[in-house]
C-alpha cells in the first residue's frame, strides 16, 4: 500500500514550498508546524543532508471531526506535506495518506473522515505537482 | 491493532507537559513542533474543546536512520506524544505507536527502526506514568 501521494515540482525548493503552503491554503489547511530537517539534522548531529522540510497541515473543521470520533487520534495530527530536493536536484513534494497512517484504527466513522481528507491532500498535490515559476 | 502507549498521570494538565517534555529528553527526544488544540480550535472554529496538547517529539538518531531508509518517512515524522484532559479532569498522555502507524510501509530496514522507537516511546509513557506531584 502506498502511503503518500507524491509529485516532482518545477519550481525551486522555497518556491515549492510558498506553492504548498498556498494550495494547502485553498483547501482549507493552515501550517500550523514547520521542520526545517536540514537544518535540525546539522545542529543536532552536524551531518549534512539535503534541503527538506516537513509542513504539518491541519484542516481545523476535519481535525475537530476527528478529534470527536477518536479521543487519540492526535497521536497522528497534523497531516504532513513535505518538499524535499533529491540528489539529482529536483524537488518533490509528498503529502500523507491518511487511510494508510490511520489503518490500525479500527473505527468507520473516522475511517470516512481519513477518506475526505485523503481526497483534499491528493487534489493538494496535484495543485502543486501543475504550479510553474512565474515567466 | 492499538496504535497508541497511553496512561493516566496523577499531575495537573501543565506539569502533565513539563513531565513529558522531560521524559522525552531523557530518552533522546527533543520536542521539534507544540500544538495547542483547545486554542487553535477556539482561533479557527470559535469551538470550545479540552485542553489537548499535540507534541512533536524527535530522536534526531533515529530520524536520520529512517530518512535514508525511506525518504518520504517524513510525511510521517515527528513522533507525537499527546496530553489531553478529559471531562472528568483527569488527565492522560499517549505516545503514537510508530509499528501502528508505519504499517502501510513495506521497509524491512525502516520496520528495524521503528520498532526501537516504539520500544522508547513506551518507556517514555510508562515514566511520565509514574510521575508525582511535588509535595
Amino acid at each position: 500500500m502506498t502511503y503518500h501521494f507524491s509529485k516532482t515540482v518545477d519550481l525551486p525548493f522555497e518556491q515549492a514550498i510558498e506553492a504548498s503552503i498556498q494550495a494547502l491554503q485553498r483547501h482549507g489547511f493552515g501550517v500550523l508546524t514547520e521542520i526545517d530537517v536540514k537544518a535540525t539534522l546539522k545542529k543536532k548531529l552536524d551531518v549534512d543532508f539535503r534541503p527538506y522540510r516537513i509542513l504539518g497541515a491541519c484542516n481545523p473543521t476535519m481535525a475537530h471531526q476527528a478529534l470527536q470520533a477518536e479521543d487519540k487520534i492526535g497521536t497522528m495530527l497534523p497531516c504532513n506535506v513535505i518538499v524535499q530536493q533529491r540528489e539529482d536536484g529536483t524537488v518533490e513534494v509528498s503529502a500523507v495518506d491518511p487511510i494508510a497512517s490511520m489503518q490500525a484504527i479500527d473505527n468507520p466513522k473516522l475511517a470516512g473522515i481519513a477518506g475526505q481528507v485523503r481526497d483534499m491532500l491528493r487534489q493538494v498535490v496535484e495543485e502543486i505537482g501543475r504550479a510553474r515559476q512565474a515567466a
